[in-house]
C-alpha cells in the first residue's frame, strides 16, 4: 500500500439502508458497505452512524484498517438534505471523514445515472421526486415525502388502494376485484381491520401494496386504473418539467420505474434511456472533486 | 342530599379535548367539566385519565365530593372504539364508576343530535365520519383518520391545499392564488420550508387551513373549488348511504359543518335539520340506561 494512495468513498444514505463504496485513486473497486436507515428526518445522529458504520464495513471487507477513516474523501448523497433545517444541522457534523461533500441522495442518483455529465432523473420507489444537472445547475422537484407529496410512488399507490378499497367496503364508491386483493394482502377481513392495522406505518409499509395495484391495473381493473392513471400522469409532467431543462438524457430508477414506465404519456417515455450507474459511482464522482479543494486549500 | 339520588356523567372524549356533563335524576345539569385529548389511538392510559379528570372536574364544579365517583353512571363515547383492538383493550379498564357505558364518539353524537331518537348524523370538523341510528340498528360509515380516510373534512382540505400548492410550487399544476394564501398562512416562502414545517404535524395543524381553503373557493379560485367540490361530493356520497337506512332526520355537526354544507349536492341538502343536542346528551341518555341493567344484575 502506497503512502500516496488516496481513498474515495461514495455512500448513499437512503430511508432503508444506507450504502458505501470504497475505490482507490485509479478507480478500482475495493469494497462496499451497508448499514441501516439514513434519513436525518427520522434522526440525525442514527443518519450520522449510518454513514460511519457503512463506510467502516466498506473498510473491512476491502481488508483496510479502520484507521484510514480519517483518510477518506467522502461523497454523500443523503435524503432530506434539501430542507434548510436539517442541511444546517448536517453541516456541522464533525465527521470523521478527511473531506466530505454533502448533497442530496437525488443529486448522486442523477451524477450516477449520467456518469457525471448533464442529464435528468425520476426515482421512484417508495417516494417519487426527480432532478436534472444541465451546464452544472442542479434542480430538483418533488419528493416531498408521504403523505403531503410523493404522488405516483409506491407509498403514494398504496395509500390510494387502501383509501379507496375503504370508501367501496362503505359503500359509498364502487367494489372492484382491487379491494379484495387488499383485504388478502393485509390479512384482514374488514374497514376497522385495516384502519387498526394502519395505526402508525410507515410508507415502505404502504409500499408493499404497490404490486397488488400494478398487478391489477394491468388486468384492467377499473379502480387500479385510476389510480395507477393519476399516479402516471404526475410523473409524466414531472418528466416535462425536467425535460424544459433541457437535459440530454432522461432515465427512470427505483423499485417501481420498471413497472409504471410503460404507464407514461408517449412523449416522454420516448426520452427515457438506461442509467449508467448506481447513486454510489455518483457520490464517488463529487468525492473525487475533493482532492482539488482539499489540495488547494 | 338525598341519599337515594342518582348520578349521570355524559362524557365525549375526543382527539382535542375530553367533555363531561353531570346530571341528578331530574335530568338537571349540576357541573361541567373538560380535560385534555381522550382519543385511545394516541395512549390509552391518556384517554383514561382525561375521562377520569374530566369527570372529576364536573364533580367539583358542581359542588359534589369526588368521592362521588364510584356513584356515578357513567355513559362514554370516544373516538377509536369502532376499532376491535382498542375496544378490547378499554373494555378491560377497571374504570372508576359505579358503571360504565362505553360506544362511539359517533353514536353518542348521532344520540344527541336527535335526542335519543332515530337519525342520522355526518360529522366534519378535524376529521369526517357517518353514523345512523335506526329500529335500534347502528350503523357507521367513514372516520377512517388522516391520511387514508377522513375526505371532506378540515385535515383533508388542508392536505389537499398543501399537496397543490407544492404541485403548483414545483411547476407540475397551475398556479392559483391559494398557493400564496397557504404560504402566507403557514408563514414560509418556498415547497422546502413547507415540507420542512410539516414534519410530524398532527391532523389537527392540517385542518387549520381549512378556513384558507373555504375562503378561496368562496372567492372562486379553481384550485380551491375542486378540492371543495371533491370533499362535498365524498360528503354527499356518505349521506346518501345513510340515508338509504331511513332515518327520519340527518344532521350535520363538527367545526367544518356550517362552511362545507352549502357545497353538498341539492338532493342532499334538503334532508338536513339542526341537530337537538350535543354529544354529551346523547352519552347522557346512554348512562341513564345504565340503572336497569345495573338493579337487574
Amino acid at each position: 500500500m502506497s503512502s500516496q494512495e488516496q481513498y474515495f468513498i461514495g455512500i448513499d444514505g437512503g430511508g432503508t439502508k444506507c450504502k458505501a463504496r470504497l475505490q482507490n485513486s485509479r478507480g478500482d473497486l475495493l469494497g462496499e458497505g451497508i448499514a441501516g436507515p439514513a434519513n436525518p428526518l427520522r434522526g440525525i445522529s442514527q443518519a450520522e452512524s449510518a454513514i460511519v458504520d457503512a463506510a467502516e464495513q466498506a473498510l473491512t471487507n476491502s481488508n483496510l484498517p479502520l484507521s484510514l477513516l480519517g483518510s477518506l474523501y467522502a461523497g454523500i448523497g443523503l435524503a432530506g438534505v434539501n430542507l434548510p433545517g436539517f442541511n444546517a444541522q448536517m453541516q456541522k457534523w464533525q465527521h470523521p471523514f478527511k473531506a466530505m461533500h454533502l448533497t442530496t441522495d437525488l443529486h448522486i442518483a442523477c451524477l450516477g445515472a449520467h456518469n457525471g455529465e448533464d442529464g435528468a432523473i425520476i426515482i421512484t420507489g417508495t417516494g417519487s421526486s426527480g432532478a436534472s444537472v444541465v451546464n452544472q445547475q442542479y434542480f430538483e422537484i418533488g419528493g416531498h415525502g408521504f403523505c403531503v407529496g410523493d404522488k405516483g410512488s409506491g407509498a403514494w399507490l398504496g395509500l390510494m388502494a387502501i383509501n379507496q378499497s375503504l370508501e367501496a367496503l362503505d359503500g359509498v364508491a364502487s367494489y372492484y376485484p382491487l379491494v379484495d386483493q387488499v383485504l388478502s394482502f393485509l390479512k384482514v377481513t374488514n374497514a376497522h381491520e385495516m384502519v387498526e392495522l394502519l395505526v402508525g406505518k410507515t410508507p415502505a409499509f404502504f409500499a408493499q401494496l404497490s404490486p397488488v395495484v400494478m398487478q391489477a391495473a394491468n388486468a384492467q381493473d377499473p379502480m387500479a386504473l385510476k389510480i395507477v392513471e393519476e399516479g402516471a400522469a404526475y410523473l409524466s409532467n414531472m418528466a416535462r418539467r425536467l425535460l424544459s431543462n433541457a437535459p440530454p438524457r432522461l432515465s427512470m430508477i427505483g423499485g417501481l420505474a420498471e413497472y409504471i414506465s410503460k404507464w407514461l404519456d408517449e412523449d416522454v417515455k420516448q426520452h427515457i434511456q438506461p442509467p449508467k450507474h448506481l447513486p454510489e459511482i455518483g457520490a464517488l464522482l463529487l468525492a473525487r472533486t475533493l482532492t482539488q479543494t482539499v489540495r488547494e486549500a
